[in-house]
């Protein structure tokens, strides 16, 4: 069988869509689908382009079909899944925002975020454990949020917010603080610092300004950006010899949680794996 | 790069989805994308399984989606899905069956069906003109009476049809009438035919019962069927002697009509290519 003519899909196949506004830039179906095909999986991700005025509707429609096997949820619609699912995982309602919609065995919906536990895991992969660590995060929204959250559980020593949002940052501070870690509001000032975190689209753009000011940031900081193929920000910081890491990684560690949701949980899912897969999908 | 890890499908593709119940049977997601992938066009065909209860949801959700194509309908649904276009095509009108919704310009959404000329230049393209042939056709539900109505377009001389639901049977037969063609109801008895087309789901099953008695089948007579890959009775219709035509010829004809509404009529979406890619895909 030539590679023109493999079938990735056929009648039989499940769908775990990934909704978003926009799309175009998710890298979710080719990997997520190369490692269906790898483990033998009769699955496919798709991207499903959704307004926020038809997220709604989409998860209506998305009850009464038989051949899902989930949802991925990603920009802009993390935070109103919350609305749209029957339950929460306590990640999901400590970083109110939903990034993966698992079906339960008895029909209800359960909303879950694995994009902390991702975040840190792609850290501890590179050696960088985030325990004992000053953390300044950039960016409070429900990414921000749930990295916050995960950073606090993994043992990180002090959390500070920066949001151009102040009323979003405080809140995500006064948040943090209730759950019994300790986390303020500052400004975007990376020097002393042992992680630096950007959790804002800023990047995604080529000409977005920089989230801080990368002069700042001592070499050997760890520096972690939620953008993919990273930015102009980490490419600057990796030459101001920071230890970097992007968003590829981060999303490369969230197939195994989501995996375990899907049923597939005794499968090999490693980030290592997966990275492999992801890295031969490159052109 | 290895066919294993090939992508067909990234944050761009758009989606043709194909709304069935049940859908594992549908051969359209591995056509479908075999022949997008031929053409260059990112695109790919998913199976949707969807409930008849859960339809309208699905139109309504979809209505709401940004990287659709198009929509394909199948079994049961293209009756319903009559209701949940803006627009009939005079065929889909006739025929009172949808199995392709088309996207407009001004975004109305037109229902179309391309089940009955799919059919007609299968047998065309084998050879077998329907002009001034005398037809059985057994089974007059949507697929069926889309049939019909491109077989009296086609010229064919005469038809008769037969459903173990007379009331509908009659009221296909009085349909074809009005539209000025000759047509009435009759017995599965395939005597004297020159065509005889089963329209039924009867050989979807291996064990179901014959849709009429092959015996009293002429040999020579062109016998045609709805089941893709044909059924029990295609076999023994041809071991009779019968010139056979099963639903892939059928469904491999209906792509190009249904491309051009896609916007891609200009590529080659001939049966012949067709029905290569289609075997090329068979393991």
């Amino acid at each position: 069988m030539t590679p023109s003519t493999a079938p990735i899909v056929d009648g039989s196949s499940r769908l775990l869509p990934i909704v978003g506004d926009p799309i175009a830039q998710v890298k979710s179906p080719e990997v997520w689908s190369a490692m269906f095909r790898l483990h033998g999986i009769n699955a496919v991700c798709v991207p499903v382009h959704v307004r926020p005025d038809g997220l709604a509707a989409f998860f209506r429609a998305a009850r009464g079909l038989e051949n899902l096997c989930g949802v991925i949820v990603t920009i802009p619609h993390k935070v109103a899944a919350l609305e749209l699912v029957d339950d929460l995982s306590d990640r999901s309602r400590l970083a109110r925002s939903v990034n993966f919609v698992a079906f339960r065995a008895d029909g209800r919906w359960l909303g879950d975020t694995v994009d902390g536990t991702g975040f840190v895991d792609n850290l501890r992969t590179g050696g960088d454990d985030p325990r004992g660590m000053r953390v300044l995060l950039v960016g409070s929204g429900g990414v921000g949020t749930a990295i916050a959250f995960a950073l606090a559980d993994a043992g990180a020593r002090e959390l500070v917010v920066y949001d151009v949002d102040e009323r979003r940052a405080s809140d995500l501070a006064a948040r943090l603080r209730a759950a019994g870690y300790e986390a303020t509001t500052g400004m975007p000032d990376p020097a002393g610092f042992d992680l630096v975190a950007n959790a804002t689209p800023m990047g995604m753009q080529g000409d977005d300004p920089l989230p801080m000011d990368v002069e700042r940031i001592a070499p050997g900081t760890v520096v972690a950006d939620v953008i993919v193929e990273g930015s102009r920000f980490t490419r600057l910081a990796e030459v101001h010899g920071c230890r970097v890491y992007v968003g590829s990684g981060m999303m490369n560690h969230q197939l195994a949680p989501m995996a375990e949701h899907l049923g597939y949980g005794h499968l090999d899912w490693s980030a290592e794996t997966v990275t492999r897969v992801a890295s031969a999908l490159r052109p």
